[in-house]
């Protein structure tokens, strides 16, 4: 195995109640939120952040501040390679300069996406399979159910971890298209709610219904609201919090 | 005025904290629910019921009950014109007669139903207005913000009705297609919780999206779910619940 198994703790603090504790795995710089006091075994919620953001950025922030608070969840995030505190991925960048490239001599751009997500999904999904080992053997977090979160990258990232990962039990995504992930989405079947923006500007409304359309899962649930691609609705929050507390809590 | 502006009360009940009024008002026959010991003024949702059903067929009882007991909510639903309480209506016969012949000779479905739906809201748009009316005038009631709930035959009737109604301040509708409905559904702009199921063996899926589409509400959220026309999941009534708080309560 390529991982440490062990987690090396960096700092602690705590806000409002929530504890957050940076580690780094191996290579992996993550963080994990947990209700400050929290002892024993809870559900777990793995968030997959977007494109250039990191495991801090505000949304994740924002976000797992409310599932620690108001589900009492244990929440991580990790820096996806070549974003947050991970250095550059050389091959990352030859490929994203090939594909301006392309795109500028006229290429579809949404399929160089699909197939650079990909790749990078062959690098994330073992280290999150990692972090989740690691994280689930922490007394404050044990081995209860697990969630996933992730839109936009962490769609297209998220697709192929949860149709790989048996310990999760429920998953939000969305803001991503059939192109990238159709054929791992046939092989989710735990219970989905799905995010479109109908008038998203990078994922055309007929992927992101086919990617929706794709999902194994029996019990799947497409929520879709006007506007652009980063401008989901706060009320939408509101509904994964019951999403997450209805199938881990 | 081809109304009568006051109630007729038949009869009153009350199950679980939920007082049941049976009126008239004119020919048409209504209940209202609302809580027992209410006193002053309150939200008021009117539930439009589906085709081939009543006033108080058991989804529409089901919600009516949640709405008062969870919301504190008034919830009123009358019979559509030749549904429940309410006589035949030769016109109808003879169309649906009429209906039967073209489509066994080869003609589309949903173009004769979104007909057959825009002559019936000729008839239900004034009836549920004058319905508003009278049971604002209650001192239980009163003149609160109202909601629309409505989905396939109560979405068809609805979409006209909300379009008309400046009293409506948030609606559920679904269940239906933008044949029927596109032109009064762009004259919307209040908030919507739109339904559409995903395998819905009555109304194609695309003409669903498309009435979605159409709404010309700036806050409007689809919610998609696997299953035929008559399989909204549960969590759904939840997420209702929630949508009319928010903007009612």
């Amino acid at each position: 195995m390529r991982f440490s198994s062990s987690l090396s703790f960096l700092s602690e603090t705590s806000v409002d109640g929530v504890r957050e504790q940076l580690f780094t795995l191996g290579e992996i710089p993550g963080v994990l939120w947990t209700p400050d006091g929290a002892v024993g075994t809870r559900p777990l919620v793995l968030m997959g952040h977007g494109g250039g953001q990191h495991k801090k950025a505000p949304g994740i922030l924002a976000r797992a501040h409310r599932f620690v608070a108001e589900c009492g969840f244990a929440v991580v995030a990790v820096d996806v390679p070549a974003h947050g505190d991970r250095p550059k991925v050389e091959e990352y960048d030859r490929l994203a300069a090939e594909n301006q490239a392309r795109v500028a001599a006229g290429a579809e751009l949404a399929p160089l996406i699909a197939e650079f997500q990909a790749m990078v999904a062959r690098q994330t999904v073992p280290e999150w399979r990692a972090v989740l080992d690691a994280v689930q053997q922490l007394p404050h977090v044990g081995a209860g159910p697990v969630g996933y979160w992730g839109v936009s990258l962490g769609c297209g990232l998220g697709v192929p971890f949860v149709a790989a990962e048996p310990r999760v039990r429920a998953a939000v995504l969305g803001l991503g298209g059939a192109l990238a992930s159709a054929e791992a989405a046939a092989r989710i079947t735990v219970p989905v709610e799905f995010l479109v923006q109908w008038d998203d500007e990078r994922v055309p409304r007929a992927e992101g219904l086919a990617l929706f359309d794709a999902l194994g899962s029996a019990e799947k649930s497409l929520h879709a609201n006007p506007g652009l691609h980063g401008e989901i609705p706060a009320y939408e929050l509101d509904s994964m919090i019951r999403f997450f507390a209805r199938h881990l809590g």
